[in-house]
C-alpha cells in the first residue's frame, strides 16, 4: 500500500485516484466488507488474503467458493483470518416450481452460514415461473416458504434477510421489488430472525427508501454498496458500478441506515464484468479509496 | 383481414396465432389505438391507413413524424381519417440543465397537440444530470417546471399526463418511478389539467400498482399496453414486448383502470427491434389479436 493518489489508478474507469489509499490500520475502514462477488475470479483463500493485505476487516462470502474449498475448511480459514464475516450470500428463489427442492437447498444454506459463523443469509427471493402473470400468488409462495424455513434458521442463529432487487429483475430474479414489501414480510416474524437487506444498487431509485429504511431500524441486516452506471450491459446482472461512478447516493443510504439504528458492516458487491477482469488489489484499493471518498 | 388462426402468424414471435384475427368493426377493437411507435418505420400517413384497414379506431402520434409532414398536414390528415387521437407522445425532459430550452419545447408540444386534437400530452420527465446524485432535488425541479406549464396548457386544452417509468429509467429519463409518485404530483393540480399514464410495461412489478390504480381514477389519461419481456436487450430502451409475450398481466391492469372509472383508449406502445423489423401489417394485426386475447 504505498501508493499515492498521484499512482494509483480506479478500476475499472482508470481514471487517476481522487485520494489516497487508506492504509490497514485506517480507522475509516472500520465497517468495510468485501464481498467475494467483487472479486470474483479469486478464491476464497485469495480474496481472504486480498481483504488481510489492504486492511479491509470483514469478507462476505458466497456458497459456490465456500463449496470449492470445502464447508469445514472454508469455516476454519475465516476463523483463522481475523476477518468478520458480513453476511453469507447466497439462498432464496422460493417460488421455484420444485419447492421442496428450493427449502432442501436453503436449509443447506441456513447451515453453511451458521458453519461460517455468518450473522445472516442473503435471501434472493425468486422470480415468475416461465409464462406466469401472477405477481401476488408469487409472493404468497415466498411467504409461505419463509414461515418453513425460519424456525429451522432461528435454531442455527442465522437471520434471514430479504433482498429487494431492482424491479429490472422482478420477472427472473426477485418479486420483491422495494424495502417496503420486502419489510411487510419481514415484520411478519421476530426482527432477530427475519431482516432486510439494502443494497444502494436495488433501492437508490424508490420515492420511498428513505422512509423505509427508517421503519426497517435494526432489521436491516447488512448495507451492501454499489453504484447504478450506465448503460445496462448486455446481461444486465452485471451493471453494478463501483461506488462512486454512477447515480446513487451510497454515502446519503449509509448515512440513512446509521441514522435507523444500523452499527454493521458497508459490504461492497460489484457484479460488473471490467471489475473482474481487473487486478485483485486494484480492484479492492479502489473499494477502499471510494468508501472514504463516497461513504464514510 | 382474411387471415385466420390457422394461417396468421404472429410478431415477432413467429409463433402461429392463437385466435382469428378481428375484422374491421368487430366491437372488441372499440378502444383499441396503436400508437406510432408500434410502427416506427411509418410514416403518419402509412400509420393512419394501416389503422384503417385493420379497423383499429385511434392512434397515438408522435412528434416527430408530426413534424416530418408538417403539423397543419397532421392535423388535416388526423380529422380527415376519423381515427381518434389517444394521446400525443412525447414532451417533458424538465429536469434538463437548460430549463427555458426544456420550457419551449414543452409550449411547442402542448401548441401541436391543441392542433392535432390530442386530449393529452405524454411527459416523460427526465432524469439525473451526468454524475447528478440529487433525486429529490430533480423531482423538486420537476415540480416547478410544471407549474409553469399547467396554465399554458389547460389554456389549450391539452391535459398533461405524468408517465412512470420503470426504475431502469430512473437515471437518465424519468425520475418518476411509481403511480404513486406521479400522483403525488399530479394531485397538486386540477384533475383536467394534469393525470397520469399508466404504462403496463413501466407499472407491472410495483407492489402498489392496484391500490395506485384505485387513487388514480379518472386521473389515468391514457392507459399503454406493451409486455415486459426477457433478456433486456443491449439498448434497454428498446425491450418493450408485444403483449401477451411476456410476464406482465396486461389484462388484470386493464380491468383495474377501468374498475377506477377509465373509460379511454387503451394504445398499444411498443418499441422492439423486431417488431420494428416486421411488415407493419403484421403488427397491427398481432397486435389486434393479443388485445382480444389478452387484455379485453
Amino acid at each position: 500500500m504505498t501508493e499515492t493518489a498521484t499512482t494509483a489508478v480506479d478500476v475499472p474507469s482508470g481514471k487517476p485516484a481522487a485520494v489516497p489509499t487508506p492504509r490497514p490500520g485506517d480507522p475509516r475502514l472500520a465497517r468495510l466488507s468485501l464481498n467475494q462477488a467483487t472479486v470474483k475470479r479469486w478464491s476464497l483463500a485469495e480474496a481472504v488474503e486480498g481483504c488481510r493485505r489492504a486492511g479491509i476487516p470483514a469478507i462476505g462470502p458466497w456458497r459456490e467458493p465456500v463449496a470449492e474449498m470445502g464447508l469445514a475448511a472454508a469455516a476454519r480459514l475465516l476463523r483463522d483470518s481475523g476477518l468478520r464475516v458480513s453476511s453469507y450470500c447466497r439462498a432464496g428463489f422460493l417460488t421455484d416450481p420444485d419447492r421442496s427442492v428450493a427449502l432442501d437447498d436453503n436449509r443447506r444454506a441456513i447451515d453453511e452460514a451458521a458453519e461460517l459463523g455468518a450473522p445472516s443469509l442473503v435471501m434472493v427471493v425468486g422470480g415468475l415461473r416461465e409464462g406466469e402473470r401472477d405477481l401476488a400468488g408469487a409472493r404468497a409462495r415466498v411467504v409461505d416458504a419463509l414461515a418453513e424455513l425460519v424456525p429451522y434458521a432461528a435454531e442455527r442463529g442465522v437471520r434471514l434477510g430479504l433482498e429487494p432487487l431492482h424491479p429490472m429483475f422482478c420477472a427472473d430474479r426477485a418479486v420483491l421489488s422495494t424495502l417496503g414489501q420486502a419489510l411487510d414480510i419481514a415484520e411478519r416474524f421476530a426482527p432477530d430472525e427475519v431482516g432486510v437487506v439494502v443494497d444502494s444498487y436495488h433501492v437508490w431509485w424508490d420515492p420511498q427508501v428513505y422512509e423505509q429504511i427508517a421503519r426497517a431500524g435494526q432489521r436491516t441486516v447488512i448495507y451492501q454498496a454499489c453504484d447504478w452506471v450506465l448503460p445496462i450491459p448486455a446481461d444486465a446482472l452485471l451493471g453494478r458500478g463501483m461506488v462512486g461512478d454512477g447515480y446513487a447516493d451510497v454515502g446519503g443510504l449509509r448515512r440513512a441506515v446509521d441514522a435507523a439504528g444500523y452499527t454493521g458492516d458497508i459490504e461492497v458487491e460489484i457484479f460488473n464484468a471490467d471489475v473482474w477482469a481487473a487486478d485483485g488489489d486494484a480492484v479492492i484499493a479502489t473499494v477502499a479509496r471510494r468508501h472514504v471518498q463516497y461513504v464514510v
